[in-house]
């Protein structure tokens, strides 16, 4: 990214040769994230992140179609629920659909949900609290059957495991840079060929008219090449994390108890691992202030954590007592070993307090 | 920005110590930019660009009013221009004011447009082409004492002139990061405190409740580092330019004739000047690869040069014949001199190809 930063300042639109040079460099970056999600690099198009790749995903659909209904499930990001509650306030039906107690959502209930006039459904890749991975491509194809077009917030999922849009079968999918890697500020969405989707800012035509703006160089070529590393590394840190996380799970059962490890017996990404205590969370993360790990934040309005942890049932008291630990591509076994220390001093100052 | 990409990673509403830092960090950014615009910190509101920001000021600000009557003058960048044309779409009036032939427009202009039910009007402060300075207070005491909100797209001022929000008087000015030395992909928005706005995309609760996303922490507070410098440097910046500019002007004429320079006499930006040569620009680009300056790229539909130059007056020929430079901080008397030497044998090679 640096040199973007530091010698070339052009944007890639402007008449110079210089400026060619740097749109060249973006198109490799294009085609990097293409390479990552499995499309083609004009399928592509850069964002301001996430958010913003799912906000162009619904309301760009939106845009093209007679009001209609949607469907989405209730373990989306907010920045999907929020988009969905704009279609409403503009007139369209909006339902959702709850998840098993097992953190997936059943595409049974997704098809006995659809009328007529169902438009689009939002289902995301694997939810990033419970880790749990989702039957996106079950429920394309019920959606597809029927002509209704399909958005997978996959932003959980990219650095986890391989995602490829040919397998997903979405018809858009958003992606996020920092979720793996990737400068903050940055995002993309893949869009179908032929799909039709209406840019939602608007300005000087860029990014095949869908994104309108000056070019985020140095991030974008940044996000490229952390999609370049993910689509190497992800594979093998995969495997890795998969048993650093069991790892860690199998260490906090053998020094907490009471524990409860949220959905393990479901197919998750190998990165996230939520687990009840026997204490309040909170108080647990007051104790142990040198680790980062989530915590249920709010109950009104509920935060993503409280949300997805009531979506599959769980009390409120329980809710209060989960944490969620993420692995990286580089944690280590004794990394884990001295963070389930510290947490088991901490949950024991937190029980005698 | 360099440790917010290598070692504080954590985003400012996370509830973990070192993420308290990055917030007080963030927030030191948004004062630095608050101390540049002359407004309060809770007044400036982040986002991805200055397209980004204008589009937030006009559909944010249509999002909570009834359809009505919104007026822009036609030197308006397109992110301006575009967005005021899908309130079109959406059941709005648009009126476009035209400028004078010296590139300002005229506040009575604006007054005889306004209408019982106009809601919003859109002035730059400077216009990107001719560098022409607009009478954006004067509008403005216009629409207040009409009660009609004023935006100023600002993105083209800083760095060049001191820009203050309270003279201004009005209601959102966008700022885009790199028209400053601040880096691609950031930019702002100001908010006159009260004044009401809605979110133009949905999702967590960040900026205000303005702006969803993941915060682009490096990106901001390279922004911040960038309007901090903006504040002490610009005043001296702007005499330097000025100084440059008017060399580079004398210094075409001394050697290139006829050239015509154009809204000489008008209240300009310092850094920049258009000029229109006596041969066409576009092969006069070819000849001086080493040149980089703008000339207008198309017709049908009119990039952003050939609209400003076209309001003004010029022919389809005069604006062949236009280029534009720009003048940075650094540039020096050698520069210059070195530029008009190779311009100069460009258009003599040109003029007789």
């Amino acid at each position: 990214m640096q040199g973007y930063w530091t010698q070339h300042f052009l944007l890639p639109g402007q008449e110079h040769p210089q400026a060619r040079a740097v749109a060249e460099s973006l198109e490799y970056a294009r085609e990097s994230i293409a390479t990552l999600v499995g499309c083609e690099a004009f399928e592509i198009v850069f964002t301001g992140g996430g958010t913003e790749a799912n906000n162009l995903a619904i309301l760009g659909a939106a845009g093209k179609l007679r009001r209609g209904h949607v469907v989405i499930s209730s373990l989306e990001h907010e920045s999907v629920c929020d988009t969905a509650a704009m279609l409403l306030q503009m007139g369209w039906d909006v339902d959702t659909i709850q998840p098993e107690s097992n953190g997936q959502v059943d595409p049974e209930r997704f098809l006995a949900s659809f009328r007529d006039d169902t438009k689009l459904v939002c289902l995301q890749s694997a939810n990033p609290i419970l880790g749990t991975i989702q039957p996106v491509r079950e429920v394309a194809d019920l959606c597809h059957s029927r002509g209704i077009a399909l958005h997978c917030d996959a932003t959980q999922s990219f650095g986890k495991i391989a995602v490829d849009v040919a397998e997903l079968r979405a018809d858009t999918v958003a992606i996020s840079g920092h979720k793996f890697y990737g400068p903050k500020g940055t995002g993309a969405l893949y869009v179908r060929r032929g799909y039709p989707l209406t840019p939602i800012t608007f300005g000087e035509s860029r990014e095949m008219g869908l994104r309108p703006g000056a070019e985020n160089v140095p991030g974008w070529i940044g996000l490229g090449a952390a999609a370049s590393l993910a689509s190497k590394c992800c594979d093998e840190a995969s495997v890795a994390m998969t048993g650093m996380r069991d790892h860690l799970a199998a260490s906090i059962r053998k020094v907490i108890s009471p524990v409860t490890i949220l959905c393990e017996e479901t197919d998750r990404l190998s990165n996230t691992l939520t687990v009840e205590l026997p204490v309040e969370a909170r108080q647990v993360q007051r104790a142990a202030r040198e680790l980062i790990f989530a915590t249920a934040m709010s109950a009104t309005p509920p935060d993503e954590m409280t949300r997805c942890l009531r979506a599959i049932g769980r009390s409120e008291h329980q809710i209060s007592t989960a944490v969620r630990f993420s692995i990286g591509w580089t944690t280590s076994r004794e990394q884990i070993d001295r963070a389930v220390e510290r947490l088991a001093e901490a949950v024991e100052v937190t029980s005698h307090a």
